[in-house]
């Protein structure tokens, strides 16, 4: 069995990736290593699914989720110590969890997908069908992620943006329109395509016919970092936001560094009618503030779940520069300019809705015509996954 | 305190991120959210580093590294039920480590660096200085890194590679050389980029003089891959490799797919003396093959801790075509077409050593020219990163 000897040395040479570390080496058997000794999470055919977790020392062990709010979390033990629960069928999403082992906050050792929001990391698994198919990669055309770092004059920094280019770009001559996709608080410019899933949204409606393609831009609204937590010189920090949220920096470098890099770096057509623009939250507040204050630059304009000038009492020591947002001056010049698709999304019970229902009245009260689309659920990923869903295929129409 | 209280909703609107999870929010004062409530770990001036982790139920907590071998890694509670551990001063380099509490391994709660080595995870951290210096994201001019997609007509699938373009590429004119760079077997697109921190090593090398600007093109060396786990269609799968390691399909991919992709799709030089093919282990016999088999076509060659031919004892059922890879016939015809560069690096301690001494010794007999690099060590990224930053300053030149 040669072959097999091979197969064993070559298993051997990457156990020696971490070295012949005593405590691994001891639990792991070649013959059966990179297999799963169990599997977690087991997604079952009624869509029900089943986690499960080997620590025979454990006391207590609790399944750590959002969407199992109110209902039994417990897990229970076998007599070899592997510790299991099983939840009801699940609709179609994607979904993030951990585990709570006597209090400490553990990831799933059998799931090596894994998500960070902010300074939260879970694991990730998906439930397929329906919307959630849109979160896949299928086995289709697929676009370009590119991390790209551009210099910010205004900031004096070199920043890092994400760059979904669509299939065909790459040895292409033809020039895209651009969508500009802007992140929340707690968000950089790996969120959107990690979180949000922004490349599997595009790719699939793309492929459907449903969305032109169309370039995406994703930049990090924190002027405070230069890239995402670990991967700028700052090192393997944590991120931390704070007096750079609201400041008026990032609305302000947006123009001059990112729209004429972008457009002066990439094959993008630079019309207002191949311009458009959405953002979440902090980042829907980014939004609206840019469009204002550039009236006649944005023909799409798109607000999920946005922070709006009411969030703002007291525009945050910035009141001189955020009181021209929702100013008379400021509405009546987008109006003149035109657009062609303002679109604001927000769940029904999210925090900010009340602070948008006054916004949207100083719309109304300006005639500046938009859609509403109003959801169920808060301020979550799932509404914005939904949202970009929604607001694509208004594109460039 | 309006601002504060912005602060407050912002904050609570990221904390919905995770839907007001019962156990996070109990955890987490809104005043304090997001800062570290202890740092783990902390690398010391003297580079000595204590690792914590806060988890009063445990009965013993390990730190589990590969790098502390032979040296105690328990680590001690204090009345908080806080544990931890100082290390003694560590050399400049990469490292990865998790914790093992009560024989469950954890990673880092306080640490948001996480690398996936095949199907091991762990955190990592950075003592910088010396050579580690080029692993750093450092604060020169940076190259893209993109996530590509290609079909394989070979293979009849798409497949995703990595592709880092040095600075000035986008929006630039100019045609750059090109570097293939293969991982080994636990590997994917995504090893040498993560793993290898190749864009760093290249983004640092080129700032300081020492390497030309090149395109580095990173593919997936498993055929039964067309992603990295959890990237393509397979879904969120765990990686493992078996029957598709050293089947001879990557390597008779790898001219008609590969490199008539990138350089048709990017703006490479395609001739010769603008091609370099360098891998590790795995990898490094993909690269000999690869060169081998295609006399003419590459100009610079790398084996890092390589496999050869004698590795294969009965060429895993591939004799045909393996047997062909170090015949004289081949090797007189490598030598015939010339090559400017063939640099081989393995270390000491390596478990392919003896394999690789056979293996020179046939190009001896071929009178093949190579330079030999012997480092200390075995079969390990620091080897690997180490082996990068010397072969590319010697290419294209």
């Amino acid at each position: 069995m040669k072959s097999g000897n091979l197969f064993l040395k070559l298993c051997i040479c990457v156990l020696s990736l971490c070295a012949f570390q005593t405590n691994l080496l001891s639990q792991v058997n070649p013959q059966t290593w990179g297999k799963e000794p169990y599997v977690s999470p087991e997604v079952h055919p009624d869509h029900s699914v089943t986690f499960r977790i080997s620590t025979p020392a454990a006391k207590e062990v609790l399944l750590s989720t959002s969407w199992l709010s109110g209902k039994n979390n417990k897990m229970t033990k076998d007599s070899t110590g592997m510790w299991s629960i099983t939840v009801d069928p699940l609709e179609p999403e994607l979904y993030g969890y951990s585990f709570l082992v006597d209090g400490l906050k553990v990831l799933d050792p059998a799931n090596l997908q894994i998500k960070r929001d902010y300074v939260i990391l879970e694991n990730l698994f998906l439930i397929p069908g329906k919307q959630a198919d849109l979160y896949a990669v299928n086995d289709i055309n697929h676009g370009t992620l590119s991390k790209v770092w551009y210099d910010s004059k205004t900031l004096g920094i070199k920043r890092r943006l994400s760059v979904y280019t669509p299939y065909g770009y790459e040895g292409g001559k033809d020039n895209y329109p651009v969508l500009y996709l802007l992140h929340g608080v707690g968000g950089d410019e790996n969120a959107w395509p990690e979180l949000g899933r922004a490349c599997q949204i595009l790719d699939n409606l793309i492929a459907q016919g449903k969305v032109k393609p169309m370039i995406v831009v994703m930049p990090n609204g924190h002027v405070n970092q230069q890239a995402a937590a670990g991967d700028g010189p700052a090192g393997f920090i944590r991120p931390a936001f704070g007096a750079d949220v609201f400041n008026g920096q990032f609305e302000k470098s947006f123009m001059p560094d990112i729209v004429s890099f972008i457009e002066s770096h990439f094959r993008a057509k630079t019309d207002k009618t191949n311009r458009a623009i959405a953002g979440l939250s902090m980042g829907g507040m980014h939004t609206l503030t840019i469009a204002n204050m550039n009236p006649g630059k944005f023909d799409y304009i798109g607000l999920f779940s946005p922070a709006t000038p009411p969030t703002l009492d007291n525009r945050n020591g910035n009141s001189e520069f955020y009181n021209q947002v929702d100013s008379e001056t400021s509405l009546k010049a987008l109006k003149k300019s035109g657009y062609k698709v303002y679109w604001i999304g927000c769940g029904k019970d999210d925090f900010l809705y009340q602070n948008l229902a006054t916004f949207k009245k100083a719309l109304d009260n300006n005639q500046l015509k938009y859609t509403y689309r109003e959801s169920t659920g808060g301020h979550t990923w799932e509404n914005w996954r939904l949202y970009l869903s929604e607001f694509t295929p208004l594109l460039f129409r």
